[in-house]
């Protein structure tokens, strides 16, 4: 079970101090400890205490941060949690699957963390572009809205099952690049696809989402993203500021 | 999903109308609409139907009823769930087991039902002497205690699995590059790493090998190519000929 202690539960903004306790409760039994949120209404709390029932120490070490970057910070891997498709096909997977690619990565040493959103609206399409993978729990069609801490409890007992079912770590692999380290990339990218004129600055939105969604089914690890990133330098060098860019 | 109406959901003296609520939204999630309630503490209640959130239908149809057996009334398979293992070695089993065998028993008419115990104490030796299975979800050891909900939602959520069999298909994704394409593609990420000065045009392998390694992990969409396409040329358009490259 060493894998979970790699992998961190995000909650993103939420609103009712009982999702949370009842969160650190599902947590608790299936062996995850770690909880970051981010910018909750109301923590610590009594209610959240209440309904930790027994779990309070994951309520007492949980780290709360200003934003989801924070959450993020060191994660190699973030899978982030919405209950519908959304129009632009994301990587997307189910629990189990999910929970298999998790816990072999944090069996690998790597950060993992799950990001659930707010109790109404879920997470916005610019915090799932933090993301590497989106995660969609299957419901019946008519009725998708389960509670953030029954689609925690789903999650977790998934990686409970994976992490008592793990293989041995296999040798590991490069260091992914971590989400910080994805998104300073990112931004890099962008003045670069706006500095040759490929990319109109004022609506940089579709095409950014879309080169997200084809370097985050790469997966690429530091040494690759270093790559890019000179990639990218020697583009900025070579175009001076000769180019249409502004 | 036929199956889904036969297989009901038995609470024993349920203690928290929250709680109630909260099976029923975990139950309307998975497509799982029967609920009976033996001698529940509190029902109707406000708080039921505020933590329903919309599967209200689910306590509107619920059976109140005053003891276990008229509960189990014409069930030919009942599961009793419980958080222990007895001393007396039952046939236990995990979720995705008895979901499993549920399901196929109601496929084929038999009326199922999984029961679940007080919040604090669970079910009785007695009770469970009424199921024909034992279930326990599996858990950290040293704290075995899931919310009642929770445990709903983890059952409900490997019966509707179960129920719907193999996953449907993935909505089409669009087309993925043909290997001529991104063949291409590399031909032409090549000479632009050239041109702006970043690889070695007589020892182009290692970092090239790197790059297809990377690209090929994503498996890009030929819209996607594309895109990167246009980022070279736009790039190759830049740098004109008074890059460093040759």
């Amino acid at each position: 079970m060493e894998a979970l202690s790699r992998i961190r539960v995000v909650l993103v903004e939420p609103t009712h101090p009982g999702n949370v306790g009842a969160t650190a409760r599902a947590m608790r039994t299936m062996g995850l400890e770690r909880l970051v949120l981010v910018a909750p209404r109301e923590f610590p709390s009594e209610e959240a205490w209440a309904r930790a029932s027994g779990a309070e120490e994951v309520l007492e070490r949980a780290r709360v941060v200003a934003t989801l970057d924070e959450a993020l910070a060191g994660c190699g891997l973030a899978v982030g949690t919405s209950a519908r498709r959304r129009s632009l096909a994301w990587p997307g997977r189910e629990p189990r699957a999910a929970a298999a690619e998790a816990v072999a990565a944090a069996a690998a040493g790597t950060e993992v963390a799950f990001v659930f959103g707010r109790e109404r609206t879920g997470l916005t399409n610019a915090e799932l572009d933090r993301c590497q993978a989106l995660l969609t729990i299957p419901t019946v069609p008519d009725f998708r809205s389960l509670n953030v801490a029954a689609a925690v409890q789903v999650v977790a007992y998934e990686l409970h099952l994976a992490a008592r079912g793990a293989p041995p770590a296999e040798p590991p692999a490069e260091p992914p690049a971590t989400a910080d380290e994805l998104e300073s990339f990112y931004g890099h990218l962008e003045r670069v696809m706006v500095r040759v004129g490929f990319l109109d600055p004022d609506n940089p939105r579709r095409l950014m989402r879309r080169m997200r969604r084809l370097f985050a089914r790469a997966r690429p690890e530091r040494t690759e993203l270093n790559i890019l990133r000179g990639i990218l330098t020697a583009v900025e060098r070579c175009c001076g500021g000769r180019g249409p860019g502004r």
